[in-house]
């Protein structure tokens, strides 16, 4: 009986989670727009309200994209573990400071606003390859075997991410302006 | 085994967008409230406070008219492409800036604030159109066949909708406020 | 085909109304929390913090019990009309701005304040019991008959609340404090 | 068939209390990232962002883990009395209020900043032990019987949480950093 209730809850813990995801990814996109000054108030001209504008399509399309790439990993799945729990809200908080951190790059391009910015963007990347790698993981699990080329693969894709995020960062203090560009088209 | 996967993800991430559209729009729908001023504030007369209920109101059955539309169309179908979900989430970037839209047009009818709104309802229906094609069509290739009228017909609304949206953009510059009415009207 | 097409659409949405009212409730009682202010803040003693405290406990639970008379009614259904949607949304409308107006009510209580909050509080009842009495009238119509006696029964229910809020809304004229606390404790 | 309607309706609305659970967290731990300030605002140095940003995690993780300790406890339920609708409304309200006092004590760890904090973590504790407790006992019943040492061994731990609890809000009046301090290490 208590093996059948561990069963149905990690299944049932899945469910929660793409909940859970599904909902805080719709609050990260939708509460953004409250942020956009109005042209109707004092000091702010039609150009700052197309900037923000700007700003939030930009974060918006951002985050719509990890909310992609997360439930195409998460779909693979049928339960989940508590590792993976974990993870997953690591994944959503970097996730959640991300619009935030895109405001403050294009209001004022300091080195120290792309440097956040490299910060956050690194670790949504992070735990998006690690919840991939667990998932990948549980999925040959359930079936057979040898998922060792794909961890090779995996490995080598994870190395990627981390050099050219260590390489961005580092360009965040050099000339931060080009470095948001590149941020820009990566996205 | 790779094809049953593929089959289960395109199903399973119907059910993930029409959960992100319902909550998204939840948002939209709420958080508007949360900027009436109340009129125990400084400089707030009860007036103000009527006319930024009565656009809270005007926003709420638009958005709320858009979710009927959207999961309306969304309803013939049981698997979504990606096309699809990149329409889908360029229709709620249009949606979830029509109320502060609203708010501008109301609180200062001038030609800019209308000719915005007129935008972002022309995006928010061109892509309404669009999934809706696209729905019918998917749906169509699901059956049987000859479609071929239906898209005709399509094509027709398609073009109606071009025209007025493109009148009522340019009636923006020339009278914001009887466009603004015309607007009102149409929702 | 398209009968059975008909169909589906009749039961999704059900279910897509009950996302957009638990997502729009859920919004309702936890946006509220942040429009109360920190004592740390300047001007904001003790005595005020805890006052705003407990306007949003109250905020909450009669949202709380909004949300389980709705769903309450809404369970005896398996479908669900476009009457019955356009009425949810005047609801969720009604139930959107009464947080906003208990605020109002609590900091200044005004005639007007609660005789606003008396107009909200009044619609949300009403179409909580036209709802409720679409719903009840598509069960019995489901199954067999003679919901007559049924009908009499609300009819006078609805009577009922009419007078009770038409005297609460005199009274707001004539009283207010006293017609707060009615309110309060009708909660 | 009245029976069978009711037994629907304790199915059913376990459903839509997940769902309004899951949306309220989703909302709690998504719109407290909309108080952190932006270093570019007047005022706000690079210091205080560091920790807002502080605060904004802490409580994430808090809110998180009361997340995944409530689905664990209403995982083992197929349907939900009225009483524990009330006592999950009780919870929520606890949560909802933990990321504002969390963000007060940071700001200034006064004993009233300490001492509020703690009646909120208390009461959301408390709630958690009571859902917990009612949770297991209808778990019991549906199946056989026999849950007595279970329950003492619940009062044991309700005893517990009672005395900590206690003496952390005691000591908030004497040494509040400490208590502060000590709050931490608990979550």
């Amino acid at each position: 009986r208590l093996a059948r209730l561990q069963q149905k809850e990690a299944v049932e813990f899945k469910e929660h989670l793409d909940n859970l995801n599904d909902g805080v990814i719709a609050i990260i996109l939708t509460v953004m727009v409250l942020e956009v000054p109005l042209p109707s108030q004092a000091g702010v001209s039609y150009r700052n309200f197309m900037g923000s504008m700007f700003i939030f399509l930009v974060s918006f399309f951002v985050v719509a994209n990890f909310w992609y790439d997360l439930n195409r990993m998460l779909l693979v799945l049928n339960r989940v573990s508590k590792k993976m729990i974990v993870n997953d809200f690591i994944f959503l908080a970097a996730l959640s400071v991300i619009p935030m951190l895109t405001k403050w790059m294009m209001l004022e391009p300091s080195s120290l606003a792309v440097f956040d910015y490299g910060i956050a963007y690194f670790i949504a990347n992070l735990m998006k390859l690690i919840i991939s790698a667990n998932a990948w993981e549980e999925f040959f699990n359930e079936v057979e075997g040898s998922p060792h080329m794909f961890s090779m693969r995996l490995g080598r894709r994870l190395l990627i991410v981390l050099i050219i995020n260590a390489v961005l960062i580092f360009l965040a203090y050099v000339m931060p302006r080009w470095d948001l560009l590149a941020y820009l088209l990566l996205t």
